[in-house]
């Protein structure tokens, strides 16, 4: 298994299911979360709701079938379901039995976010949500492309990816980990365990820029930086990132809202589609030329770039790990944020089955 | 499991293996048939044989060989087997010993159909078979083009769709499911359930004609019809069907052989691949313009697009059910015929395997 | 099973790995080697390392890593593995962990091939390696060009194939088969069982020469050929081979090394790589026009035409083989040299795994 718990996530917490934007039109949005089919849609107001993507009568995909008024219609038969996943029509027949019906999912919108429950629904509440990220509400100041990418790997692999910063000098080094890659590997952090998860600063200064730094922010030549990776992982798979670079001399480290410098912050979503796979949701906020459209896309396209970049590699890993299951681990003092990461999220699992590890 | 029975088709019945004239050429015709891998070939009088695809001596499959005077010669080494299956030459050796030989089926062609039996051999008659398509060997009145499709679908889904017509206004709602949706759905239905199957009536009087009907028909705007939809289930799996439609007033319900209307029939066979795919054989037989090619082939074109717009649902629906085998299904008022359909199926595995469906 | 033995294949043998140019540059090599995936790499001095394809760090794949000075740098975090498998740089760690190590294979060059053991180290000897071809390393007298191609079958029927030559006139018809059909059936064929393996000598006498030889040695229209087959197979998974014609009449049984003819060497490596899939390692070495480059490369080019359709055929053996292993097989005489190769093969197993064939 990938993590060292038998259940491999969370039942009971929100996951994002998509971006808002992506609910729209007259055709519904399929998904696979957590191995559940599932099909998202807004009925005439707007709303968003989740259903099994199984009508009850025939065993066909509701993905086939069409919004209509009063709700989604399948498209073999023509049954309709309302938000709630109860049979409201059957085309030619009067009384409509009360067992007709599909499940449904709490979901609802936050900060451009739809967030599903898939697990007992009684015990989802909207204001329990752990993730908080304003700054996808502020267009203005914080210009940002959505994007999403299937990723053939387990969704903690991807989070181990972000916790260990370690790896940037080394896949990245032709963008982001380009420059002093001895500086990189040797930043200062500073790993801060929480309830919810885990926090952590790196520092790296007085260091050559990167490439896409020096190409987003106009660093001149020879100018060296002061640099930071604050990250924050929130579980069950959710990264909230802030990185940046000032001019040395500038005092980063008092201030790092200061014009003139590298300055973006990353949303990171990462929702299990199966043991094997996740949804990436990502989007790379330009807080350092904000009236700028260019630089907030050529930000997304750079960033875009590096994903690629560790997508190679973690799809790599997932299939020799899947194969390799017996084989032990070595650990680095690298590994700390990554590792309090794992045990957060193994927490929140032993929790919910009722198993405590043991220890702690 | 697709049907309520352990085994999921009967062995000992005739399946169309295929269309008289794909077995033609040098070259062997392989299909796999209720998982069987199968060659079917001519001899050079013309008789058809069937032998399993698999050379006796090394396990090659018999589809790389040649149709040579003797028989089919594998590719490898050259040795080969006479329509019964027996090695009659094997190069180089003079002595053949007499297990060297392959298994072969029964099977023979009528009315352009080539029938197999995949079951205990010493129990296949000829005579005994179910299924009677006079119209298929009446070219000058019925004119039509023969054509097969591989469905990856369980072969009952297929007929499933045949014998709920409720989704032609859903699924076809652009070709013969258009015009007046709700006539459709509240057509009168009279189902009769057979030894053999079950067969079924719809009529929909003073209805839009829907648009396939009036390209082939030549309606003139504003008329409208009196419809007709006949179809038989014959166990195991072929489906007979006359469909059309005369102007209202023509008195269609006491003679549906007049000309000036829509008039066709259509031959539909459904044998097993595996247990999620079948081999799905079709002809549309042109009763209203004998005459003109072009309408044969314009009809075939039209049938041949509503049959894949039922594709995408078979198979989306196939992999929906086979993930979902333990979830219920709700039964409408509109599964009568269908129901039907699967009890005669499943009656006849049931006698071949000595076991009675406890309710009856 | 595809032997008579439980193990598949012997682990404590000589297995080519590459050819040694394919261990070149600054990307690892990798392979899939009776099951393990390894990675393939050269040191500065040219010296060949064959290690796991897994980081023991986080189970990163080694071969999206690079070669560096002191052995091969795993590509996400930096970590680099010298030829023995030791780790020796952990970025930005000082202390390195004596367990940080990934598995090493013993390897060695000779004759242009890579050999690898992949079983118990401490019994591999390179002097006790059984193949010996040392035409490879006379380029001036038997010019060749290495190839590999990528086989779905058991590395079995690939020997199967080399040791059954009746198949040629039937697949290879149209090539090194065509000609006189019943005279190669009829060849004398003597076989000599070998501790190591099986050796036969196959002789054609005034016979048609197969196109690809009149090609290649220029016999002029109507002239007839003595023609010979000779061919070797020692375990686990060589056959060498030496095949030719001379015109009748110029004593061909007594010398076969005359100018004129066609003369032609063909080593063959087989290598599992799962059960079902090998790597076929294959170079024709031209001993009839070794000044002309052209026809080496027309050798090559006649060769791969003639492998291609061998490829077909045991590709789709294999397939009906792993369907039907419940079958049983029927030999005719022209399996003797087949038969006695896997004898030898199924005793180096069973003398591995300690059991002894019951009818010795």
């Amino acid at each position: 298994m990938f993590l060292d718990t038998e259940q491999q996530w969370p039942l009971n917490a929100w996951y994002q299911a998509a971006w808002a934007h992506e609910i729209a039109g007259e055709k519904p949005l399929a998904r696979t979360l957590l191995n559940e089919k599932i099909v998202l849609f807004r009925d005439s107001g707007g709303k968003a709701y989740a259903l099994e993507d199984r009508c009850c009568h025939r065993a066909t995909p509701l993905r086939l079938g069409d919004i209509v008024d009063d709700g989604l219609q399948c498209g073999y038969h023509g049954m309709i379901f309302n938000g709630l996943g109860d049979c409201v029509k059957i085309p030619g027949q009067e009384k409509i039995p009360p067992y007709a019906k599909v499940r449904s999912y709490p979901i609802f919108e936050r900060q451009e976010i739809v967030w599903i429950w898939m697990g007992n629904p009684t015990l989802a509440r909207e204001n329990e949500l752990l993730v908080d990220f304003p700054w996808n509400d502020d267009n203005e100041n914080w210009p940002h492309i959505h994007d999403m990418y299937e990723v053939e790997c387990n969704y903690m692999l991807l989070i181990d990816n972000l916790m260990d910063l370690t790896h940037i000098p080394y896949i990245h080094r032709n963008t982001i980990g380009g420059g002093d890659q001895q500086g990189q590997v040797d930043a200062t952090m500073e790993v801060t365990p929480r309830d919810t998860g885990v926090h952590y600063m790196r520092w790296m200064e007085n260091i050559v820029p990167p490439p896409t730094y020096v190409k987003g922010a106009g660093f001149k030549d020879g100018v060296l930086v002061d640099r930071w990776q604050e990250f924050e992982y929130i579980v069950p798979s959710t990264v909230v990132q802030w990185v940046g670079a000032l001019e040395e001399g500038r005092g980063a480290r008092e201030n790092r809202n200061q014009p003139g410098g590298f300055n973006i912050r990353i949303y990171h979503g990462v929702t299990p589609r199966t043991e094997s796979s996740c949804y990436y949701f990502w989007t790379p906020l330009n807080g350092y030329k904000p009236k700028e459209e260019e630089a907030t896309q050529l930000l997304h396209k750079e960033i875009a770039f590096t994903f690629n970049e560790d997508i190679e590699f973690l799809e790599s890993q997932q299939s020799c790990m899947a194969a390799t299951l017996d084989q032990a681990f070595i650990n680095t003092k690298h590994d700390s944020a990554r590792i309090t990461a794992r045990r957060a999220i193994e927490r929140m699992i032993n929790k919910e089955t009722g198993k405590q590890l043991a220890a702690e």
